[in-house]
């Protein structure tokens, strides 16, 4: 997607260095755009560990871009199956619990274990973690070409007239490669001159859409607005909500879908007013062995200090502000769990589905097996 | 209430100084605790205009010891008619909207124009001013006494078992004279040795939660855990809330709650795993000509710099920090409607009545008139 009006994905191979690979340093936006030259395995772990980039397609893709580094940095004439053995399990605890960081780093060690040299090494992995983007590419641009016709349709209904989408958290191009997953649908319906406007949940504790979201939609063009959390309930009673997509962090096969804490206010209101609730996933966020309500899922709770302090810009810099009364606990849920009852459909790479079993596994028939059967 | 272990109300005449009026001045809250002498109608409208105090309740009375300094510092024998209406009038532009204002000023201006001196008059505003505060007081410990028999049920059905409540915004003692409406059963069950928790969410954008109620509820040594308002609905899902109760702004006399934005998610979830939902409110909240959904209320849209930047502790001093993307609108709504089907009950000075319009004039029978009949 654009920034300053030039295309940008979230993480490449620089073109002129090749053994540099470039990520936008996330941990600054929106105040400062500003990309981070990764050289070594221990700089990619040192990014991933501390979020200068996150998201989970993301994490995966820089995870494989870390084992490329670390075979354009070996010693000797072929890197020892030792040595891959150690920087995947390195760069997968940057973030241990990511699943797609672990898919992603174990598959390029397993393809790299059978390389019998140093230069086929970098261009095994070098394939491979391009192979990975584009997979993430493809999928986040799949569903925004799915997701777009539920928004064209709305503008239809509408006579032309703008269709407002409200999203919760980030799950846009910068948790992806590019596109996004709730945001596809968006950026394609832009593109395509359809008039779309995106209220912006701010997201506590994090903020990400006030930060993240507000921003990679207006660097493309695409209106939008930034609301307390609070607000979303009154706007749909209004009539001014035609249609919520939020991203996914992990979803059941019965069609629940756990995303950033307060998605389940957002569904209950829109079920209220009778708005069409949709989640945008690739299909590898589905956990095909939960039960139904996904009650498995554990719920993190994270350190209270990201409810107490706030992150903004002060006198042209960045600093942390304590909000809340002294002395007085917090507590920092990350995720809730939207019931399928609440949700409308799934938007996949492979096309709309209802929040059903059934439904579900008849697009993805392959992943029936004794347990969720 | 208790702060720092000695009781305090939000506004008292000082006891060596009877020409000073004093209060807390709740724009430094949480952060420092600080009383403020009034000693002219002027200072009164300041500290009303611009908020060292503020809560429906609170403001009328700040009206009338408004109206009480203007008699203590009126020139000449006896205070003027015009003199009385244009201190009268002067007041109440402090805060147009506020009815609770207009009515208190209105009501001592008019007691005060029979007087025949000045010490008369004096008088007779000073025992307006505190027969207003005495009936405000009352009123929230009426309210309180209705409403903690709810939370000694559930505490008697959880066999003693802390009873965890969950509020949003600031209904709370600083709202008031002394123990709040939604906070009133929540003070007289904590005095009564009930052990309560009481989740208290943030609040966005002005944040009366994680300042205000957060810190009255600790001083006065309620347990109570500060949340991001995406919270309480996963809360509610792990069956952490076992009641939540709010104030109001303005009811109809059909059971609708208009309360600060974001009560309507709160409610829906509650609705959605069978939590029961309250409205704790003095009975001049309910407007009595509001039709049904109080579809007439006006939700107030504020300046959307409370949204975008926030007030925080930084290097021991308060500072404002921007927290949104640059160059992307914010919109702030004020206020929503709870609509009265998923309100269980409304907890009055009169006792607790069902969210329904004949209920409510059954309580209420005066209130009848052609228009709402």
């Amino acid at each position: 997607m654009r920034v300053n009006g030039r295309h940008f994905e979230t993480i490449w191979i620089n073109n002129q260095h090749p053994a540099v690979v470039q990520i936008i340093d996330q941990r600054l936006l929106p105040f400062a755009f500003q990309t981070e030259d990764i050289c070594t395995v221990t700089e990619m772990y040192t990014a991933i560990r501390d979020m200068h980039l996150r998201g989970a397609p993301l994490i995966g893709a820089a995870g494989a871009f870390g084992m490329y580094l670390a075979m354009v940095n070996a010693a000797g004439d072929k890197p020892e199956k030792q040595y891959i053995t150690d920087m995947a399990g390195y760069l997968k605890s940057a973030r241990p619990t990511a699943v797609n960081l672990a898919w992603a780093v174990d598959k390029l060690a397993h393809d790299l274990r059978n390389t019998s040299s140093r230069e086929a090494a970098v261009e095994t992995a070098r394939r491979g973690a391009l192979a990975i983007t584009a997979i993430e590419r493809e999928n986040c641009l799949k569903i925004g070409q799915h997701g777009v016709r539920l928004i064209e349709a709305l503008s239809q209904k509408k006579k032309g007239d703008t269709v407002h989408i409200l999203t919760h958290c980030n799950a846009g191009w910068l948790a992806c490669i590019d596109y996004g997953t709730a945001t596809a649908p968006i950026y394609l319906a832009h593109d395509q001159g359809i008039k779309v406007h995106v209220w912006v949940d701010e997201t506590r504790p994090r903020n990400q859409g006030a930060r993240l979201t507000a921003w990679e939609l207006s660097q493309h063009g695409v209106p939008c607005t930034v609301i307390a959390d609070n607000t979303g309930g009154h706007l749909m009673q209004q009539g001014r909500v035609d249609m919520v997509i939020v991203g996914s962090d992990r979803a059941s096969p019965y069609g629940d879908i756990c995303n950033k804490i307060g998605t389940y206010l957002k569904a209950l209101a829109a079920r209220d007013n009778n708005i069409p609730f949709y989640a945008a996933l690739p299909s590898s966020t589905f956990d095909w062995n939960l039960s139904e309500g996904a009650v498995e899922t554990p719920i993190e709770e994270r350190n209270g200090d990201e409810v107490r302090f706030i992150e903004g810009l002060y006198e042209g810099r960045t600093c942390s502000v304590d909000i809340v009364a002294p002395g007085v606990p917090v507590a920092n849920y990350a995720f809730d769990i939207t019931p399928a009852r609440l949700v409308t459909g799934i938007i996949t790479e492979r096309g709309i589905v209802n929040a059903d079993k059934k439904s579900i596994f008849t697009l993805f028939p392959e992943n029936l097996n004794p347990v969720n059967e």
